[in-house]
């Protein structure tokens, strides 16, 4: 079981959540100025407190530069890494068997703990952070200021050194363009939202991720409270949006499911930017009841698990991924 | 059973065969020049000949002008009737129930009787006209020159007043561009080939219907010998067509048809005409062995079943044809 194929919280809705702890290590400078000597010690001493803890999890490491394209490109799809790690000369990861764990080490900061939980559930999320954090703080010294909290390679992430996150499904906010309503809300509080793949402006899928801009002067709790309470927000006028444009345009809205439906279970092969439009009308005709021999959180892990790294980037890629949804979700 | 929801001989590719005789009735003017009172007469002595026979079907008479539009509409789609038929004033068409016979009175000719059969069986249709010219020829005095056969309205018509025709699915043909080759082809042989629904050279649904131009100075054997074997041989090269595409484009193929499985199973409603190109993209995956949990008589029966006037011209058919596709074929 995975954050990605477990339907939690609002997990109509809300796909996953996501915590991160930005930590640096005293008396060692920050990555971009960092020998890969320091480098290597930063990897072994975050590896090596992680052995010496009694938490129950199981981890294995990967030194990004010694990976194959394949996994990394995967691990960014799954959010376990960011672009920008994937780049670095000198990073790593470590992520826990069940994937609800992805520590990243050297990106722009020596570690980033990362922290995933199905559905709208960033407390969870924020319980397991919190763990590992102490765990770590055992044995690694951090770079920590009385008055500005923890210290950061770039000011915005100081304090707190949190940023949480939750991925929300939006088709119907998408459809009917109030989305920039969104955006502009959401400035006000404070929170970010965005595509939740690809770069651009673009939400692939309808998938956007809401998280929080202000790490200082705040404090963990008020981050959650504030995401949870938003989050929720999105998810009810998510609800009421989908409601509204079915009863406004029903037949339209169930052939589109219904067509997406026949194409995401039958076609010979699909691009992942089409498996991901083809599952967000699925997704949608499931919340609205048209489509009812399939969960949601299946469908989910599907996509996740037929992404370009995911599926090795092998050139049959295509053809796999149409077979995956063939036998999987129909 | 109808000639419809039956899989004939050269089944894959022959949909049904028709054979139409053209008669008229000595001492009655043409359709075109007689009066309501004649034509009257002529559908009642037409439908008493029947009465007498002593042949097995069960007939009704339908009176064209008394019909309501979804009628006239579903005849001329299950190609019962002509659309010439349909705008006559006084015309009047016999159907039998179980749909092989469609005796068409007052048209371009008094009477001109056609049988249906499925697949490409012209002999078996040809039997049973025959049999009903028998039958109505012991009561009725058909207008017969011994020099030029039977007379009718139109010369090009006259000696056998016989017309063949095989109804054949050529999506190969069409898909590589030999159609023109084929039409060239039969016209050299006296034979034509055109769209087998709608009017324009378009062939919906890749149906095209192949039948003798010549019914003077041939007899009956040499039409169905010679519509016999020249639709054999263009089964024969469609066949081969299809494989041939099959195998240069075997991953664009697949996916054509797979997907076009995928929607006419799923879709909430389907226009006629995208119904007709959906089922023949299935109807190709079949005979490649691409889909196999279709029998293409129930394909080709849902097709004729669900045309608007089938489905009585009703706002909401494009819905029906859907649902129609979704619980029949599925």
């Amino acid at each position: 079981m995975s954050w990605y194929n477990t339907l939690g919280p609002q997990g109509d809705i809300a796909v996953s959540s996501r915590v991160r702890l930005a930590r640096n290590i005293k008396g060692i400078p920050f990555p971009s100025r960092m020998t890969d000597e320091a480098a290597q010690a930063v990897i072994q001493k975050v590896w090596d407190a992680l052995q010496l803890s009694s938490i129950s999890h199981s981890f294995k490491l990967y030194k990004i530069a010694e990976q194959d394209k394949a996994f990394v490109q995967s691990a960014i799809e799954k959010h376990f890494i960011s672009p920008n790690l994937a780049s670095s000369g000198h990073g790593a990861v470590i992520i826990s068997d069940s994937e609800d764990v992805a520590i990243m080490i050297n990106e722009e900061d020596h570690i980033r703990i990362q922290t995933f939980s199905g559905g709208l559930n960033v407390r969870e999320a924020y319980s397991l952070a919190d763990k590992l954090d102490t765990l770590l703080g055992e044995s690694i010294d951090f770079d920590y200021h009385d008055k500005f909290g923890f210290l950061t390679s770039c000011p915005t992430n100081a304090g707190t050194g949190m940023r949480a996150s939750v991925m929300l499904h939006l088709p119907a906010a998408t459809m009917t363009k109030s989305v920039n309503r969104i955006l502009s809300w959401a400035g006000k509080l404070n929170l970010t939202v965005r595509g939740a793949f690809g770069e651009g402006t673009q939400a692939q899928g309808n998938m956007y991720q809401l998280s929080n801009q202000v790490t200082m002067g705040v404090s963990e709790d008020d981050i959650l409270n504030l995401i949870e309470s938003a989050a929720k927000e999105l998810c009810l006028s998510e609800r009421k949006a989908q409601s509204a444009i079915y009863e406004n345009k029903h037949d339209d809205i169930a052939d589109r499911c219904m067509r997406a439906y026949g194409i995401l279970t039958n076609a010979y092969r699909l691009t992942s930017n089409e498996a991901m439009k083809l599952a967000s009308d699925v997704h949608l005709g499931i919340n609205l009841g048209i489509i009812k021999n399939i969960e949601i959180c299946n469908l989910t892990e599907a996509l996740f698990l037929t992404m370009p790294g995911s599926l090795g980037l092998r050139p049959t890629r295509d053809v796999e991924r149409a077979e995956y949804f063939r036998n999987k979700i129909h």
